[in-house]
């Protein structure tokens, strides 16, 4: 079975390596967002790329969700010195992921390209793609104005009420060639429990993706558990834009083309609501504590599209 | 009295560490060559630049005449992960400095104002210059072709054998005002035990350099002590340019405009010889082993240009 996966930040790329513990290498693409793609110190930063590449490495720091495990921050205390700015969090290791793109891209590679040598140096198996090698930046709408997606996520920490979402350059950015090859041959497809807006949001509303999607055995895991997120804002920005803080929310926005929806355990009441809207719901344990748990959530996910792969 | 020192690299900045802990801060102005700056990972790298700020600020590393003390690699070990350059060797720390350096280049600061926060931020008290705030390229030509001043310094160690020197951007380049300002307001310039060639080659090589120095009290220390060079390239230089490897070749380069010149008392017996060319020869302990050695030269050498200074 060929699966296409997409996925965000943490949650999505815990998936990720579920799927990649489950399927060869060579069966799993893992389509990411770079909608939080933004230019620091002069360099291209991918946060999403870099925690997915991360954890199919098993490189990834466990603890903050981004960064690698057994991180250093000399680099970081001297920029402080010089009074740079230090409000993102870059560690030494870390940079060389920045600096060594930043040099691909400036030679003229792709993301895509790019994002393909770093894998293969870090010897991650499965496929990784950016989502486009056009530039796309989340823009989030706020009570304090409108923010760089980076500001408002990590310099502002979510602070500021959402109020809306702005994604800069989409009109011109389109899914790259790979990213549409990948889903035309895959046998399932995958939505990582990852934030609906600013991780899956800027896939998904790039030309073509929804329409194939449609058209295809497609199955997504809520990021919200009993009305909470695992990690980071979905369920805050969920109840600031006026929605349910539900995981019934989150299966509202798929609806026009999802088939399949996994609820944990703890939504096992909503199956009902979520059937309601015409899609298939499954229940399962969502939260990922350990590395064997990605594998079986992994399993359970392909099993739920199963019935959809098999017609 | 004020000085103005003109340094390269770790000589240079020895000597200009001394001058700092004789004269107070406000009297010394230290202008460096920049002929050996490049562009690496994306980054302006300003190696004598830095080996100053570095040794004025007591952070330089002692054993190897660049970079910081107690410096970690974490970097350049993932970096060279990636497959990316690691013939040039930046620490976790030091690439703070480029990486800062970039930054404030990027918002359209100057090499001179940007080398001011620097060396504000470590807390460096003497003025220090870069040489222009225009581009020059030390070229260095070879048997093996022209090549880039880092290229035949650090990637090949100083192998090919050396048959000239090309400055790129020369024609156009200034020194600045800054520069002029502190040529003509010092009572005595000290030329540092830097490379002629490509430490205070491209320094001397800019117009209104030598005019300025042939005005007022110039005094320089010989690079070469008992025909070797205490660090760097400067005999070898010397020896495949068919002059004479001796610190007389280097009094030689300077005697058009040169009032004195120290040598070091291994190269006592060459006084006479450098009085011939014109020049006050001045015997002293030139090689500085300890952090007081560069005070105690420092003092010699302003006390063997006070003549001039007083007349």
């Amino acid at each position: 079975m060929k699966a296409a996966a997409l996925a965000g930040g943490v949650g999505g790329a815990k998936l990720a390596h579920g799927l990649a513990q489950v399927l060869p290498a060579s069966n799993l693409t893992v389509i990411v967002n770079t909608g939080d793609d933004f230019e620091h110190l002069g360099l291209h930063v991918a946060p999403d790329l870099d925690t997915v590449m991360y954890t199919l490495a098993g490189i990834a720091n466990p603890a903050t969700g981004w960064g690698q495990a057994g991180e250093t921050w000399n680099f970081l205390e001297a920029l402080e010195q010089l009074g740079g700015p230090t409000w993102f969090k870059i560690g030494d290791r870390d940079l060389a992921t920045h600096v060594e793109r930043q040099r691909q891209l400036a030679t003229g590679q792709s993301l895509t390209e790019t994002t393909k040598l770093l894998c293969a140096a870090l010897g991650v198996g499965p496929q990784v793609l950016p989502m486009s090698d056009d530039r796309v930046r989340t823009l989030v709408q706020t009570d304090e104005g409108e923010l760089e997606f980076q500001e408002y996520f990590v310099h502002q920490q979510c602070q500021p009420r959402v109020t809306g979402f702005r994604f800069s350059g989409e009109e011109a950015a389109r899914p790259t060639p790979a990213v549409l090859n990948a889903l035309d041959n895959a046998d399932v497809i995958v939505l990582c429990p990852s934030n609906p807006f600013v991780s899956l949001g800027p896939i998904l509303r790039l030309p073509g993706i929804c329409e194939r999607l449609a058209r295809r055995a497609t199955v997504a895991v809520s990021p919200i558990v009993g009305g909470q997120a695992i990690k980071g804002p979905a369920a805050k920005m969920l109840g600031e834009l006026g929605l349910e803080v539900s995981a019934l929310a989150v299966a509202r926005l798929y609806a026009g083309w999802l088939q399949t929806f996994v609820l944990d355990q703890a939504d096992a009441d909503l199956q009902g609501d979520v059937a309601g809207l015409g899609v298939r719901a499954v229940i399962a344990d969502t939260v990922m504590r350990t590395i064997d748990d990605r594998a079986t959530l992994a399993r359970e996910v392909l099993e739920a599209a199963a019935p959809q792969v098999a017609a």
